[in-house]
């Protein structure tokens, strides 16, 4: 297909695959004259999957590169999704060192328990969660911190799902390009069904709108 | 206490709070001389909330002002945490129509599955979750979204914890605030495990580091 055909089935601007093309983000067509190229199926999957990676996945262009290295790479899937996983969890905000002291002897606890290996140390993904656990600490929220059991062992259940996703696929690269999308659309996804279910619970045990606060 | 105390109490730089002051994001101490006013321990705690929102969350500013806008309101906690949601959801990505439809229909058999009422239509949270859905239609993931009951009963379980978290509270200020917290900190906290967890169960199923990709 031509560059328009492609804009259009993709739902990506002109203008903006060819900044794509440029930024090497998407592989160059085959060339068929000096002035035309002809793109196939593959480049229609991969913008689908850049569009993914910004407007849902909420990443910057330099991490969309990152990930798309990562996937055409020749590293096994698990690293591959290792890498997804720091774009995708980007810096840790700063906390006190007190609290970040306190989060993670709380992660290593639950760690423990489950019978999990502990993460490389160092890593965006556990750095942010120290981060967050730090910043419950600070705000004086223990009952949240609390739960933290109860929290990971329903997060085993969902990763369970996760891998489940990707685990039937028989092609390495479907493996990976599934479990990329899974990850960046599956936080979104399980978040946004976490409000809807929030809200139903909270109707119930909080009252819809009866109450006003004074 | 002196806005030197406040700023190293809160973590929160000198010229960064008296931004906040003049934004009117943080009350204005108890003026003791032309040139000098009094904080207390309010302040510091809204300063870690505002920390947490932007830090945590990676709320802009303007959303950080529309959420303690809300908490300081008199709506019920109900109707509070319905605006938090709507500020961290942000802005929905766009998708195809059909995508859209397709979605929407999806998240209706789920919602009717469950027995949930239907969320007030065109609310953003819920928007970016039908374009989470369309995309991964889009992308022809649909292992990922065949899997969404699945999904929507784990996200039951954590949402009876987190508001389990909220409902042990006596006071309505305190509610509104564990509720902010628990909502800005809780997705960051869950998808923190979930990727330790995918982790450990993607060791097993997918292999660890031992066969490369070719």
């Amino acid at each position: 297909m031509r560059m328009a055909e492609l804009s259009a089935q993709s739902g990506v601007p002109v203008a903006t695959v060819k900044y794509y093309l440029r930024e090497g983000l998407l592989p160059p067509g085959e060339r068929t004259s000096p002035n035309q190229a002809r793109y196939s199926a593959a480049h229609v999957q991969r913008l689908r999957l850049i569009k993914a990676l910004t407007d849902v996945g909420g990443l910057p262009l330099a991490s969309v590169g990152a990930v798309l290295t990562a996937i055409d790479g020749d590293e096994t899937p698990h690293r591959t999704m290792g890498v997804v996983q720091e774009e995708l969890a980007g810096p840790a905000p700063k906390v006190s060192e007190e609290a970040a002291e306190w989060a993670t002897g709380l992660l290593e606890a639950v760690v423990r328990e489950n019978g999990w290996k502990w993460h490389e140390p160092g890593g965006a993904a556990m750095d942010n969660l120290v981060a967050a656990l730090a910043t419950a600490k600070e705000l004086g929220q223990d009952k949240l911190t609390e739960r933290l059991g109860e929290y990971a062992r329903l997060a085993v259940r969902v990763a369970e799902v996760d891998i489940g996703v990707v685990a039937g696929l028989t092609s390495v690269d479907k493996i990976i390009e599934a479990g990329v999308v899974a990850t960046v659309l599956g936080d979104r996804i399980f978040a946004g069904l976490r409000h809807l279910a929030q809200e139903q619970v909270s109707r119930e045990v909080l009252g819809g709108g009866a109450s006003p606060k004074r």
